[in-house]
């Protein structure tokens, strides 16, 4: 048997998922965050963490939940033979060493990550950790590193099957847990040796791909593996596109599981190429498959828009569910209205999310996403969206209305984004910030309330707009942008006298 | 050389299988019996087990054949430190311990089988028998255990060739064999890494798929590799439709033989999203196929319609013949009658049953399957029903004439079936049941005279109703509902004076 | 660098293959025999073997190079446990011992051949040598045993990689070369973890695919695996039809050296399901790559059409040529004239042979292959033939004038090969047979005149009939027989005052 | 993340790579040299290596930096059982040994290249280096080899994921690095598990396909794996059409590296069997992807037009860019004007070049293929060309006005390259050759000034002819003859008072 799927006799769940991951108590939830890679590259310093950590408070993406500040390739020198050849940071990027940087960051609240790999060398060319799992682990635990991602270049041949991959992986898991500092551990194997078989049992996460680039569907030859045998792929590559790492995560979504996330790579949003659909898109789609939502732009420079596509409570409270289970493609379909790139294709996402009704009906949330060239009015059968509970119709959550909340609905405005990004003036300034204006004084504060407990209390933030109802075996209609999305939360509508034997 | 097709030279076969599969003298047959996954799953109780227990004697499914009441994953809650690790079942749902239940059952003269995995954990959370294979094995004997489902996830790495997975297996089965209680011994790895090349010789059943889904056709990206690389798949998946899982089947019919069988996984039947013509083709085709007919509806609330598809004798006699030869697929067609799944194929399928007339011609089982919207009228003719024998009709067979037994046209009133689940008053009642009626009086009843003897004795019960004649190379021909599947049993007509020179 | 194809400077072959091959001595030109599996399966007796071995001298085939009569599966009853654990023979089929057979055979002139398994069971059923190779081998030794042809059933999981897969292999095959006898050893694995890599350096032949089927062209879902990538399979099956292992054989041609073969199973010529037209495309296939020629048929009974077909000199001098260079595809294309399968497609095939003119340039062996329904004139131009000397017509070759041989022209004709049948009075009877009569008195004798003196003498027996000259950058046309091969030997016209320079 | 794209804000590279290939200081750029394989095969001797290094000199092919001098397979015979089992010369083809030969090539200033094998045989038969890694290092360093091509036949079955290859060749890798001599590393193992990943820390190249033909696009079943997943091959094999292996490099280009390269196989041009256009594209494709450029035809017979395509300094300084970047496919259109083979599509490379503007934009490559019948006018966008510094037109590069140089414009001359072949005078007369004359005065000449220095001195000989100016978000529009390519250089033009606002 595959656990994944969720058994429903009536409206009733039969199992709860037990703690199976990886036995650090992190990640419950997705980890969010931020890291320089997709923006800054090598091009690191003690300067960009600490301001960009700081305007994560100011803008208010602390309170959103963004938590690790995370380093990633380029900042070593090499080893110090002289000193148990433990890792050297470069004193020119970071004068005042890591520990230093740690403390800035968790001053402000937030955790640090850092970056090593799994190899000879980083795939910068810098020093890896294979063969100094233990020194290394070390050294990032006395530095107060919070939270470690793990690459997978220049491993010297030690991969090929799923034996030789977990078992060079799970060493830098061990040295990790020996340090008795908990560290978040996101391997970034890109999917190689089907990490999602072996990664829960020793990570908080795995990448499941090559790495993001910066278009919806642009094809990339160095980012092969499409199409229905893409999760087998042994050149894992770069340059992926969004639609083509969607793609991937849809076969294998039953993964996910709190504690163990797929990790579709770090965001886009704000880096520019996409558009405002395109980007609307990428987000809600990481958000419901349950990926680590890492940002990775240029906070000091990211355009209104951008900050208010990343600060949607109501999307982002279904990426921190408490019920951990990720959306599932329900169809694909290709079309005749291809793109620039020459692709067409509309796809219907939906997963469970843990009721807010107070009945026993999970919320569901729903994703229309249009990748043809022109707008669509795309529709979503309630057959279709509880599936997983019985084909075809018969499942017993088609016999119900359901209230439909338009999760996009009340993103902030560009003006409103603008303003919190004016009103945090100088960079460093912690008195400034959303929180000394009262731009932001209705925004959500998940480090006040969680977001189960928001869901909990019915947060209005949290729910989005109610849009419409859906009459059982009835449809929900969006009309829904060139490469975007439309992005629902589904609750079930008081059942009145209805009785058990009539559903 | 291959050791799969008969060979023939006229009509006498030239070998005989030897006894190759593991040395445990069980599922000579393919194993037949019930499991609560598919409807339960994780909503385990003594209770639930008992009440099934009786009813499957109630309602003459144990005098049919079903034999082994199969506790599923979420029984435990881990490990006793201070006895030797040894599983401790849930208190909460089984207060009298396993071995209590193992006397109920035991007592009603059925088999209990339990379910553990080999890995670190069972698919639901629990505690996996992965290094814990010998005292796993001892408690499971120790509780009066007949049956281990051994389930495959959370392995650690330990897959990604033959040699890895077969030799993570074989722990457990040594260490049940170790015990000296016969235990059959059910692969649950999904067909990953070949199981039916190493499974025999270690176990008496492997899976193929990943889990199945009740639904005929549906395609799903979380059960992918479908198509002629099917029996390939390095990500099992779930929600397996029936088709799909057929069509893994397909490739490797061969491997399936006395103590060793292809798994197809549990049966749907009863669970309520297929039609009753998909039920029928669900059930012929497993017991075709000779995949153990594992039940996995509740059994309490089983609509008549399904006991009567679980209940065909005849079609069972296919399943239980003495040869252990699964059919074969002769042919699949893509038609442009797509169902609403945007699918459209037609099949036959044939395989030898042993012999029923005396003579030294084989039975034959025929399944014609629509795969169609429609309706169809589909033909067999008896050159592709005997081509092992000789392709393009020169099979001797082909120039004889057969009878034709349709194996579904006796099959049991829905009337009649909810006579007997009438009959069957209250749930642990055991003096009830149709035996105590008249209803079932006529009833198979393989706990007193085997398939095997039944078929020897010519039984009528078995042999299904004679529907027509076949000429020498001539045509089957049936009406076939959407989704249904014909099934008959072909028995050789005396061949008088024809001389063997003749054939 | 690969080496496999032939690097010409103007005429001259510039290198010269060296012995790489595993170091016994044996097989320098494709092993010849017959094997009892395709025809009796397990139904194996010392008097099957003696029968045939007579008839193999009776009819000639010990003259044409038939040699080993090999004993395929079933043959023992066990290890003897107080004896080593040798293997036992079946007393019943084999009262006198296996030793008394192989004198028997050698007697005759012909070497005796047997079967065995790397796995715990061979694929009917019966002991294996997987842990017992070294006694295995004595035994086999003893007896007298000239072959071995080992499965590959039941092989406990070691299999899944070419480290595994060759590693258990090459442990017979050192057992096999201590014995001290030297012994033909022939890799029964089915193409599994590429043997062509590493077969040659441990055995003298290697199967490619699963086992053969009395078929040309019949798709069965049991030999998946056809089309581009048919050279990776996984599941080699059985059922596979001539043109299937054909495919997978185009792929791997350049492995074939003397010494070391890629084996396409056995030959079905004489089992009766194919037309005489598909019986002369297999074996001349089999002849023109390189496969060992190993009769299938129940010789006993052989039709003359089928022994005119298996005595054919001049296919078989292709099969032992000198040169021990396997022909190559040179295309293949679909085309609309399907037959009762659905398939279509026509074929050339080209490859070196040793020169017979004296001159520096190699005879070439040519076959055009029609896979179509109906009768077809096919063409097949010089520079196609030669392009491996230079494509688009830049072979030198091209330039040249080639008188053309058909190679089945001088079939013997059915009355010739009734008449050798029928001269061979009682079976055992040594001193009748063709030798005997005057109806053989012209035949080709390789016990007297190997092919390569054959070839080197001009024997007009091998050399065909001269249909033909063609002319430089000219296309040779044959009218061929559906599912049937027209075969041709091209040999270089003199040319006279054509100087280096002019090529 | 896979380090292999390029990150850039705005107009600056945001990290600058390391050293992470093998470090042996060697093969900086792509190495350069000629090998006796492609032309000859076995027929190799003294002769023919002192007689092609000297006119490497004379023809000035020296200068332009073909550098290593490299004896292919076939060279011993055998090893020596008095002397450490080393590798014995084959005295009839060597008669003065290998070191003279090796003092030879030094004294013309060139390097010594030598091949092997790791496996028990070579692919020719020869004695191979599997289990005397050691010895034969030595061996190589004490003849003065400069460079070891090591080939992968015969492998004993040392193959089937990446840590078995990896860990196999990492044994010569260590034995020579052992030698103290720094020795060129170049793996020959086609391909097979994925050396990309692992080779560039243990050598110097690897190669990445089966064996190259002189041909353009014929398929050939014997180089199966052509497609969306030619990257992975289990069946690398031989006749590999130039195409074929474009399309194998296509996927992985990011990993080559200073020091660490894709190789495609030796280079075709002058053997023959293309056409010019061909060649010229085959060339400009080699030099692109940074593959090393050993030629493979015979020098001593090299038509005009071949020795002017091999010494284009304008193509070569591509290939020796000291940014060490390669070029990667933007596009391929499959198009109906098929070629003789059946096969038609356009495609458009480009890549990085270091700057010669003094600005901060780097010099730009871009490759216009035409793989259709007939000549075409093919356009690149700027939008595609900068396609890797944001798609869809979003880099800042399509802001740009760019010069556009054709590196083919300024090709010698038939003319000239038949003087300079003429003025090279008596082979092995070292006074002559083209330096003697004055038909080479004015060639680049690499040994006196590399080609980082002649770039850096923006020398007219490197940077091809301004055939046009491409406004800002313009098309470069190119007439390209069938199976030919264009080649250009795009420098950034000033941009004056452009600000980086503007950008």
């Amino acid at each position: 048997m595959v656990f994944g799927g969720t058994l429903f006799i009536g409206t009733v769940a039969l199992w709860a998922s037990k703690a199976v991951a990886v036995d650090n108590g992190l990640a419950v939830t997705p980890q969010m965050g931020w890291d320089n890679w997709n923006a800054f590259g090598c091009d690191v310093s003690e300067t960009l963490l600490t301001q960009t950590a700081q305007l994560i408070v100011d803008y208010g993406l602390k309170d959103l939940g963004y938590h690790y500040v995370i380093l990633d390739d380029c900042w070593s020198t090499g080893r110090n033979a002289s000193n148990n050849n433990s890792l050297i940071a470069d004193s020119t990027k970071f004068p005042r060493g890591m520990a230093a940087v740690a403390d800035d960051i968790h001053a402000l609240g937030l955790g640090f990550g850092m970056y090593s790999d799994a190899g000879k060398y980083t795939c910068g060319g810098y020093a890896g950790s294979l063969g100094y799992e233990t020194v290394d682990a070390n050294t990032f635990a006395s530095w107060g590193v919070d939270y470690l991602k793990y690459d997978n270049c220049y491993n010297m041949g030690q991969a090929g099957n799923q034996m030789i991959s977990s078992g060079r992986y799970e060493v830098m898991g061990n040295a990790l847990n020996a340090t008795g500092r908990p560290i978040l551990y996101s391997l970034c194997n890109w999917g190689e040796d089907y990490p999602w078989n072996w990664g829960s049992t020793i990570a908080n996460s795995w990448r499941i791909s090559g790495d993001i680039f910066d278009s919806w569907d642009m094809a990339d030859a160095r980012c092969p593996c499409d199409g229905d045998d893409a999760w087998n792929c042994g050149l894992p590559g770069f340059h992926c596109s969004v639609t083509n790492i969607m793609n991937k995560a849809s076969f294998i979504v039953s993964k996910a599981q709190p504690g163990a996330w797929n990790d579709l790579d770090m965001l886009e949003v704000g880096n520019g190429a996409m558009t405002d659909a395109e980007y609307v898109a990428h987000f809600s789609m990481w958000a419901a498959v349950k990926s680590p939502l890492i940002m990775g732009n240029d906070i000091r420079t990211i355009p209104p828009a951008d900050l208010a596509i990343l600060s949607n409570p109501a999307v982002i409270a279904v990426s921190q569910d408490p019920s951990g289970s990720s959306a599932a493609r329900r169809w694909i379909y290709a079309t005749n209205d291809t793109d620039i790139n020459g692709r067409a294709t509309i796809q219907m996402w939906s997963g469970n999310l843990k009721s807010t009704t107070g009945g026993d009906q999970s919320d569901m949330v729903v994703l229309l996403i249009n990748g043809n060239k022109n707008t669509i009015v795309l529709n979503a059968t309630l057959a279709d969206i509880f599936v997983d509970n019985g084909p075809l119709g018969t499942a017993p959550q088609v016999k119900l209305s359901w209230e439909v909340r338009d999760l996009w609905a009340n993103r902030m405005s560009d003006d409103e984004a603008k303003a919190i990004i004016d009103a945090s003036s100088a960079v460093g300034n912690a008195t400034t910030g959303y929180n000394a204006t009262t731009i932001g004084a209705g925004r959500y504060n998940a480090t006040k309330t969680s977001y189960a407990d928001g869901l909990a209390a019915n947060s209005s933030l949290l729910l989005g707009k109610v849009s419409t109802t859906v009459q059982p075996s009835g449809t929900i209609t969006a009309t829904v942008d060139p490469h975007g999305a439309a992005m629902f939360r589904l609750r079930a509508m008081p059942t009145g006298s209805l009785k058990r034997d009539e559903l």
